[in-house]
């Protein structure tokens, strides 16, 4: 890094992880009529995210969730916290809604991190950087979200230690993060002021053995293995209008 | 500090965030009337804690809550415990609060801590610290808030430090705070005694990412690198008697 | 300390917290002829239990409680873990526990350490004694209560330390608590074998500063800052018969 | 200990504690006639356990629980894992069982550990090894209950320790637990695989003050300071199947 | 460990651990045709399950689980998340699912890992290693099933030791796994990336004592000692059609 480059933190879109459990015996109860009332406003509502999608005012990612933490996850990123509030509402309103519940969430701001920039240069108005700032969220076949701290206990305080360590760290975890390139499509969202933990990291793949060889590849890493303090992790499958309402098929 | 000056630990106002959550399937099953009722009250509610704000016999601030842990909050500031006590249960006893649930709430005293006093002044004399112990809540966009604690964990114990490093802690801390003025309008409530941690940090900013920039650079001070133990973050967008409205049409 | 005397942990009443919070919406939707029979109860067991503090048979006190995590405490000291038994069935089948629910409680008795005793004497003749082991709770305005333990972690272990240590510890300690004579009024309930923690703190004062005040004073003696390990704080409002009605007129 | 002798860990009957919290509304609600058929019902079960309990099939016992952790725990000493479940299945089908909640329950296996055995005899021969680990429950006026891990944290790991060191440690924790003999009684639940602690410990006696005095002589003890961690403690008074019906009536 | 070996860790089926409780007074409420309804359907889906083993395209075991954390559990190991995934949703979708709540599950991946592989062949090929990773579930009296990770925390941080460390504590542990050989049937599923912990641990075995007796063994064990960091455990009986249509019965 010569002495005129600066290293920068940028952010682009807020995002929002929207995780719902559905209420079988509600759904099972209720009319063929409302049900298909219930779908037909969820998929308009789908709808409204594509088209804002091929705006490029923001982007949307819905899957079905494993476990029993939760069954769906609907994933925006938008320029504002009053666009990602005003879908919140929007969603709670729905008929949809009434039939699930909301386990969790995670509402974060996409960042770019350790981003050395030119003297003079605006890194906004580098396409490369804005595609990272603000992603179309790849359809994949898999998600993988996690929520992180950098830890701070005793001797192994992340932000106790010197600027150039933490670097040099974060370049070594770079590196194998870069090893995934073109199988794993990460997006780091900081939440430090937003939500419990400091990041929430959405992992996207075809091959969900992918999060495992990742996760656990950098888990060996000094800055995980020592720092990398982890909370709930959720894996999903893709899911369409149309495979949404298949799963919804009662 | 010469010898007669003396570091004091001011209170004013106690304050009551009041967290909800909405049941949203109770509210849209209400009638028009039933819900019109409701939203008259609760505005009315909201008429006389304005006229309160105006008298300066505390204030008061409403904010919608992103993601699933609430819906929306409000901020109350009163002189005493039995105001708030009153204020909690006048709401409880509404319309609206039967189509609402209390997820959580927090109970301090606004503090002004290592006030530095000349002998034989009364400080809260001084307008400018009566402003910091009785604020007018500012309407801005945003509203963060946090509780914490200083660790006692080892040799990470801020109660076992000298009242000089303290002190030395504090001000470098303070200086971070200080960048930020104009910027960011923070009201630290003690709740040693009152409430599950030694403190509640409320924040409010027109721009969001002043939340994310503040608490990030402050983490990476010694006071909150070693001492500082976070809660749950809370983070939301304004509200007056129209938008709440709006937010509760269906 | 002369070598004939002997330190002695003394007990007397068992104590029971019974914190509620309150269902509004069944309150409210009940009868007024229903909500007048389930108030008559109760302020007749009230009654019941002020008779039982005048024949000193036991003492008892009633709050309410700030925030969302109780609403109410009934708090009784009596002599033997059956009549608490009693209390608590006796409350569960009145009208008024049908609108309530029980978010917490604590069970302890009412513990006098390191009572230093002359040889010979039997503690419990003495007066003094007497009045902390079977103590009538004042009806000041405010209440807090506290669980806590004391810590055994690594080097931070009370348990480890000898006893001289320990007792130069505690009588710094307790100079603190003299300080506040008169002004807060202090229970001490061990609960080591009864409850999650080892002791339940309960703190009665006109003035709720007094109970930030001598909190955090003795957060920062060597006892509580190394030791010192706490649950959930709770703090409320003195009722009586009268205010608990108005409290819950709808 | 000769060259000769094993130190043995022995196993006797599987325990389940039962806690069950009770519904009050809802059996205040059920008619007359349907509260007797449900404790006509719950009675002639446990008449079924006492009969169980005098072919030494078995050992049940039942208690009132302080607090609002539960109400009621039924403990049941059996000779199988499939005993157990098929009285947890009957409880269950029963009609009072609907009018309760299960908030918590326990299973382990009776155990006792560092039994000194002559070689070449089976120590279940031995009447005093029988009656430790197939005992009869006494009805004693009260009961504790919790559950303990041995800590495993960087220099206090139990399971660091030598065999030794151990077996001295353990040696002097059962001479406190002897002083308590014929006033405490003391069941040891070994539950490593089968429940989330690795023992629950169940206590009798008839004074209540006799479970904080062993409990707390024992944390002083370097087995329990430095690697004991203790779950949830829960205290009760003993039940028949008169003072049961008594504690239900309405 | 020649020169040219290469240590792997291998794949094979997903996990799916679905744990279920049984709303005993609903299941009691519905009428004798639903509930046969309900039953029949279950069993044809279990049908479909033991048709899938047969073809080798899966494996499921069904157990019944002791005390109040659930009441079954149906696990699953298929070829990818997606039948998992169709598998869940098919179960929410029965009668039966109604009856019930998902208190608890787990998602993972079959795990062979320090697998020495000789240069050039395909592990997948060798019918033992196929047999490890595509097992078919024995159907032995009793289950058991914990989630753990490897513990980071300070000086005992497994991902901070070398690979020879780490190998030389697996071996050893691994030797204890197979003195309980025939007896103790181990499934490791490797959830880094699908689940909260880094590893769900399933254990079958004819007698429950062989659970207890393996996991303390190696509770000893310096791997464990230090670095192992368990979850809940859950313990469970054996149940086929017939079994769960008995313990349906009421």
């Amino acid at each position: 890094m010569s002495a005129n480059e600066a290293l920068l933190t940028l952010e682009g879109w807020y995002t929002y992880h929207n995780f719902r459990t559905i209420n079988w015996e509600k759904w099972k109860a209720a009319s063929e009529q409302e049900r298909k009332a219930a779908l037909d406003e969820l998929q308009s509502l789908m709808s409204t995210w594509e088209a804002n999608e091929e705006q490029k005012e923001g982007s949307t990612a819905v899957y079905s969730i494993l476990g029993h933490k939760a069954d769906l996850v609907f994933m925006f990123l938008r320029p504002t916290l009053q666009e990602l509030d005003a879908i919140k509402t929007a969603f709670n309103k729905t008929r949809f809604a009434a039939y699930t519940e909301a386990p969790y969430s995670y509402v974060s701001v996409v960042e770019l991190s350790n981003y050395v920039n030119n003297p003079g240069e605006d890194p906004k108005a580098n396409p490369h950087v804005r595609e990272r700032l603000y992603p179309i969220l790849p359809k994949w076949e898999h998600i993988c979200f996690y929520p992180m701290n950098k830890k701070r206990d005793l001797q192994d305080n992340w932000y106790m230690l010197t600027m150039q360590e933490r670097q040099e760290m974060m370049r070594s975890h770079g590196l194998i993060g870069r090893k995934y390139a073109g199988r794993v499509k990460q997006i780091i969202g900081g939440s430090v002021g937003f939500d419990d933990w400091e990041w929430g990291v959405t992992l996207f793949s075809n091959d969900p053995l992918e999060f495992k060889h990742i996760v656990y590849e950098m888990r060996f890493d000094e800055v995980s293995a020592r720092f990398g303090e982890f909370g709930n992790f959720l894996v999903g499958n893709v899911l369409n209008q149309a495979s949404l309402a298949t799963l919804l098929e009662v």
